[in-house]
C-alpha cells in the first residue's frame, strides 16, 4: 500500500507519525500493511536563507519528530537543545535576533547549506540528511526550487517573509495576502507527481490551510495532478471544536476570506466529484453539527476524535483516515 | 607611535598581546607609550572554506587571544568551548572529521562568511567581527583574495590544503613545497601597504618562517613595501634552543631547505642593508652563539629571553623588539 501525504511541519509531523506507527502496526488498532510505503510531500513556503543556512522548518520538525528526536515538550526543535552558536550571532549583531536557532539545529542547517552550495538540488539534500535516520517515511520537500512565502501586510505591497511575520510578529500584523515569491517558475521535486499518481491513497495532514497545505498546492502542476489521481484524497480537518489546534492559522484563512471551521475549510478545499480535492473529509467529535455541510457539498465526512495527544491517538487517527478512503 | 606586527596564529597571538601590554603601560617594564598605535598583517594562507563556513584560524586566534576569549590551557579556540554542532555534522557525514570546530567558532566562521556572502571583503568583515571586543589592536589580513596555502607532496604535484597536511597529517608527510594558490590575482588588503609605509618600526612575529611569514611575503606588493620602508624591522626568531617553540614549522623549514636555528631563520629573511627584510633580530639567550653569524650578515641581533610565558614575559620580549630598532 502506497500512502502519500501533503504535510507541513508540527502538526503534520505528529500525524505522519501517526500514520507510521498504524502501517508498522505499532498498536493493536492499527490494521494496516506493514509494507505501507509512506511519502510526505512537505512544504518548503517557510524556507530561507539565514546567516547563509538554510532553514527548512517543516522538514526539519517532521524529520525530528519521526527519528524521535525531537522537543516533545517545548513542541519544535531538537530534544536537549541548547543555542550557543546563537548567542555569539548576537553579539556579533548578525542574523534575526528574534530567529533563535539551536546548535543541533543549525547542525542540519549547515547539512543542507553545503549540499545545496554543492550543487545538489533540495530532495537529494533531504534524502541524504534524513538518510542518518530510520524514519520509514520518504520525505519529499514540494519543489527544489526556492518558492519562499511572503505576507502582503499593506495596499502599497509591502510585504514580510512568513517567518518575520509569524514569528517576530505572532501574526498580529494582519495580512492582505500571501505571495509565494517565485512560484511561477518553480516544478515539483522529482518523484512528487509519481507520489501523487501513484498512491493507493492520499492524506491531507492537518496542517496549515493557507500557508503549508495552500503552499503545496501552488506549486504548478501539483493541483492538476490530486485532482487526476486514481487514489481517494482524505483530508483531516486542522480546525477542533471550531478553533485551530496551535499555531495561528486562523489569521491566514481570516486573510483569505475562510472561517476558521472544519466545514469551512472542507469546502476550500473542495470535493473532488467537482472538481476539487477531497473524497473524504475528518472533523472532530465537537464538530459534528458540521457535516452536513460537509456532505451535501460531496464529500464523505467522517466524525471521529482528530485531537492527536500521544502515538497511539495519532495512530488511531491514520488509521481512521485510511478507513476513510474507502 | 605606529606599530605594524607581521603575525601568524598562536605565536603571533601571544606577541600581539604582549606589544599590545607594552604599549598600554601594563608591567613596570613597559616603557613605550601609551598611545601607540598597534596593526597586525595577518597570514590568511591558512584560510578555507568548510562545510559553507570561511575558516580564518590566524585572524580568530589573535582576535580570541586579545580579547581574554582564548582557551589558554589548550592553547587554541574559545575557553569554555563545546563542540555540539560539530558532533551532528559527522553524524550527517558531513565536513572533515578530523577538523572539529567548536560552537563558539562557528559562531564567528558564520558572522563571517555572511558578511563575505554579503560581498564585504575579508578586511572590512573582520573589522565588523572584531568590533565586537576592545581588542585594542587593528586586524588587517595581509589580503582580501582567497589565497590559500597548499602543500605539494609528490612529484607528479599532488597537493593537500595546508590544514590537511598540517591538522589531519600532523605535518608527517614530507613536503616538497608550498604553494600559495591565486596569489598571482592576489593584492594586499586596504590599508595593509599604508600600514608598512606608514610604520615607525616594524615587528616580524615569531611565527612560522613558511607559512605564516613566508605567505604574508609572498603576496604582491607586500616584500617590496617592506625593503621601501622607512621604518626598521625587526624579527622575533621563532627557533629557541634549536628547535621549534611549538607546532611543526621544522617540517616546514625543511621543505625551504633552511635548517632549525636562529640564525639560518634570520639570513632567510636576509638583511635589510642587503635587499633582505631585517634591521634587527632577537635571538633567545640559549641560541647566543648564533648572533656571530647574524650580526656578519648585516643584522642587529639582541640576545634576550624570548619564551612568551606569560602576558608579562611577552610584554618583555616586545619592548626588546621596540628597543632593537634603535
Amino acid at each position: 500500500m502506497r500512502i502519500t501525504v501533503l504535510s507541513g511541519g508540527v502538526g503534520g509531523a505528529r500525524f505522519l507519525r501517526g500514520v507510521r506507527a498504524w502501517a508498522r502496526r505499532e498498536y493493536p488498532d492499527g490494521a494496516g500493511g506493514s509494507t505501507a510505503e509512506i511519502t510526505a510531500i512537505v512544504n518548503t513556503g517557510d524556507d530561507m536563507w539565514l546567516t547563509g543556512l538554510r532553514i527548512s522548518p517543516d522538514l526539519d520538525s517532521i524529520m525530528y519528530t519521526l527519528a524521535g528526536a525531537n522537543d516533545e515538550e517545548r513542541g519544535w526543535g531538537r530534544v536537549g537543545e541548547t543555542e550557543r552558536v546563537s548567542g555569539e550571532l548576537r553579539a556579533y549583531d548578525v542574523g534575526w535576533p528574534w530567529f533563535t536557532l539551536g546548535d543541533l539545529d543549525i547542525g542540519t542547517h549547515l547539512a543542507r547549506s553545503h549540499f545545496l552550495r554543492s550543487g545538489i538540488p533540495l530532495s537529494e539534500a533531504t534524502a541524504r540528511i534524513t538518510a542518518r535516520w530510520d524514519i520509514g517515511v520518504r520525505l519529499l520537500p514540494v519543489t527544489d526550487s526556492e518558492v519562499e512565502t511572503h505576507v502582503v501586510v499593506d495596499e502599497s505591497g509591502t510585504s514580510q517573509h512568513f517567518q518575520e511575520w509569524w514569528t517576530r510578529y505572532r501574526a498580529s500584523v494582519p495580512a492582505l495576502r500571501f505571495v509565494q515569491e517565485g512560484v511561477e517558475s518553480a516544478e515539483p521535486a522529482p518523484g512528487v507527481l509519481e507520489a501523487i499518481a501513484d498512491a493507493d491513497v492520499i492524506l491531507i495532514a492537518p496542517s496549515n490551510p493557507v500557508v503549508s497545505i495552500g503552499t503545496i498546492l501552488g506549486i504548478p502542476g501539483i493541483r492538476a495532478a490530486l485532482t487526476a489521481a486514481k487514489a481517494p484524497v482524505v483530508g483531516v480537518s486542522p480546525i477542533i471544536n471550531g478553533a485551530v489546534v496551535r499555531g495561528m492559522a486562523d489569521a491566514c484563512l481570516q486573510a483569505i476570506g475562510v472561517a476558521t471551521s472544519a466545514d469551512a475549510v472542507a469546502l476550500h478545499y473542495g470535493a473532488k466529484s467537482s472538481g476539487g480535492l477531497l473524497t473524504a473529509w475528518l472533523v472532530d467529535t465537537s464538530d459534528a453539527a458540521t457535516a452536513e455541510t460537509i456532505s451535501a457539498a460531496g464529500i464523505r465526512t467522517v466524525v471521529t476524535p482528530l485531537w492527536m495527544r500521544d502515538v497511539p491517538t495519532s495512530s488511531q487517527l491514520a488509521a481512521d483516515a485510511v478507513a476513510a478512503a474507502g
